[in-house]
């Protein structure tokens, strides 16, 4: 039997996003069969107005309402302080935790050679350009610089390589002005080590080295 | 961190689909603001169009988009024999198979009083009057009869129930003509037994209590 071409558009739909195969593509698509007319369009609704609707904060680059988003124009975050994130819901990840109360910068991917994706296919000149405004062109206000870009992409080979490709971009070169080169801006990256509530018999021996390397004093 | 709202519309949507939770909710929509708009558009449309553009089938209640729908209406399936299912989708599982030439009936929905679903909110009485009208009307073409009625519904407490109360129903009275009597209409049941490729091990009582008085010989 062939699907009736109504259901089988919204099964092709459903099958195109992440980690929904055919069966649950058919199922999604017969449950909302027995939806209110209403409900349906509101969801088509809320699809057609998704990009619509939204903008790319010019600042931080977060998907936002309103441009600057609302953490660039909060001022009580300290924007000497900016958090490296490839996507926007690593931003909700962190917010969650609610102990982190500088800014944000959004790549929206990461370096990946293999996907043909490259430094300039992500927001990296952005935030080289971002603290570069910030530190190069005016010294004497010293609240204004940014004195740490912490870096927070995935802990892949991808993620890797764009931190080691920001953190390069962001080392002072010779030629550049003095006053630049004072500003002493630290680039960090997230602690890597064991996950709490992780076992260690199951941890991989990267995990483990990068724990090691990171150990505390108690 | 407010999530915008025409993410957070977009989310709530999501949220309401079986099996869909409010992670795997915001991973679909931050996934879908990487997506062109026109393909946005073709998944809005699929799901405005998904019940304007269908009707259920006036004979066996399936979705379709013609009425009657396309194996009603075909006049290779032995119109004798009616194979009751709770869902569409259940359809599709027994066309995939391809043994099943009769013709179905699509209840939508099992009898569970828990959930105030009664005999009358399911497509029960359509499946009487649809034998009765093939069976009562005239008894001289017997190509028409119903011969059997087989009940698929899940093998679970509604659907158990479901399926005595419409074996009762179809059980010829005794006020009924004599012509009625005679056509000798079939009810049965989908075999219960253990599943292939399942593990003896690992099968309950019920289904094994179902598999030993289902046993037949070799």
């Amino acid at each position: 039997m062939r699907i009736p071409k109504p259901l089988q558009n919204l099964i092709d739909s459903f099958q195109k996003l992440p980690g929904i195969g055919p069966k649950t593509a058919q199922r999604l698509t017969y449950y909302l069969l027995h939806v209110p007319q209403t409900e349906l369009d509101e969801f088509a609704n809320s699809l057609e107005s998704l990009k619509k609707d939204t903008v790319l904060c010019s600042i931080c680059k977060n998907v936002s309402e309103k441009d600057p988003c609302p953490i660039c124009s909060d001022t009580n975050r300290d924007n000497t302080q900016i958090l490296v994130v490839e996507q926007p819901l690593d931003i909700l990840a962190f917010e969650r935790v609610g102990r982190y109360e500088g800014v944000y910068h959004v790549l929206h991917g990461a370096i990946s050679p293999l996907d043909n994706i490259g430094p300039d296919e992500i927001f990296i000149d952005d935030l080289i350009k971002r603290v570069a405004n910030h530190n190069g062109s005016f010294d004497s206000d010293s609240s204004a610089l940014v004195s740490e870009v912490i870096i927070a992409t995935n802990p892949t080979m991808e993620g890797d390589a764009t931190a080691m490709y920001i953190a390069k971009k962001l080392r002072p070169k010779d030629d550049q002005p003095l006053a630049e080169k004072k500003s002493k801006l630290k680039v960090t990256r997230l602690g890597m080590g064991i996950p709490t509530g992780a076992d260690l018999e199951y941890a991989d021996e990267t995990t483990l080295r990068e724990a090691l390397e990171g150990r505390r004093a108690l």
